[in-house]
């Protein structure tokens, strides 16, 4: 039975799985979001662009003393992280959302780079 | 019979029906990506910000001379539309990188943002 | 008499008259200012770049709902004008800062890039 | 005599001065640049943003694969160095571009924020 409360489910095993999150979620509920609370009006291109750019920089402010840091944010406290997830979302969901009113689909034109920078970028070494 | 080839497939009615394309799948993608090219040694965080930034900035020259621009870009012509599509993509492909070298699941963190949000900002009208 | 608690002066029929602020005053305040405070461990040149985005972002959340803005500003209260004068000036001052850890000259830069600029975009029409 | 071909000039030992370029000099040259190209029509507050911000992209770009950098660049080449400072340059000269179509002055600005932070952050050690 779904547990419609929860965005993970459990294998046969009972391990934990976590849902795979696709960009048409997060558009739906962006739209619906949006939608119920009258925010459309605000939401044209660039309003979305400049409010996008606002949250890199609020992503960029929670690196900016650190001097280099390692992959996987060794030390880092668990707040710090959640606070990091949350700017990483802010940028994504403002990106989504651009991509919405332009009515693009952001899903197929990544995996359309991808392919794109793959030819652009061949593997040249046998890996 | 799937097509590989392609991200797409048809429903019963013949319908090109788009590929959901999910933020695990992009991860997993863009994780091979680098492994095969031997790229992941410049993958830090702050590398990966700064690469996300520039990318940001490449959305912003689209946009920049335009003055307001309306919401599904009439008048833009298709060139452009791809040209867009691009630089939202590699902002995007940088933003899924960075939460991976991190270790954070950008989609469950963009869900949880989005409830996050809906309790910020209650719906006070009926809709 | 010079007034050292004012950056004006009067000119001789009274009149108010700005100073002139230069980027080498700028910069000389600001080394002084993280010098007295000892910051200057945490000014290395991708630290304060990443500071400046983060203020760039804080420029572009002043403008991001807005829609188009009209130059000069009409309609809008002072306290906004002051924010952004605040914001403005964070970006700039994270800009000095940037180029002085680089060990660059930033007004000649500006100068040289002002000739050079004059030099790919020539005056076509008479004026 | 002055050398009006050259942003220099010399003391009296000879000594290469460099000019101290100001806020307000900029300015000036950059409304003559724009107003004999006709491109005053495009700098509405937004649109200068949005340049703004894609400068700031490509300064990030210079810095985006490098790890930390080095207070002083060294073994960057002169080539280098000279993007940098273009990239620098354009960032400023957009900079205050945005400030005078606002109506803003963007020395004084400055200055007064460094009077601000200064009684934000007082000196606790004795220096």
């Amino acid at each position: 039975m779904e547990n419609n409360n929860n965005n993970n489910s459990h294998d046969q095993y009972g391990r934990k799985v976590m849902k795979d999150v696709s960009l048409q979620e997060l558009r739906e509920r962006l739209v619906e979001f949006s939608r119920v609370r009258g925010w459309d009006q605000y939401h044209s291109p660039r309003n979305l662009l400049l409010a996008l750019v606002g949250e890199v920089g609020e992503l960029s402010e929670i690196f900016q003393w650190k001097g280099e840091v390692a992959r996987g944010l060794p030390n880092w406290t668990s707040d710090d992280k959640e606070h990091l997830e949350e700017e990483l979302s802010d940028v994504l969901l403002y990106l989504v959302q651009l991509a919405d009113v332009c009515g693009l689909d952001l899903g197929q034109a990544a995996l359309t780079k991808i392919v794109k920078n793959a030819q652009k970028y061949p593997v040249t070494k046998p890996t």
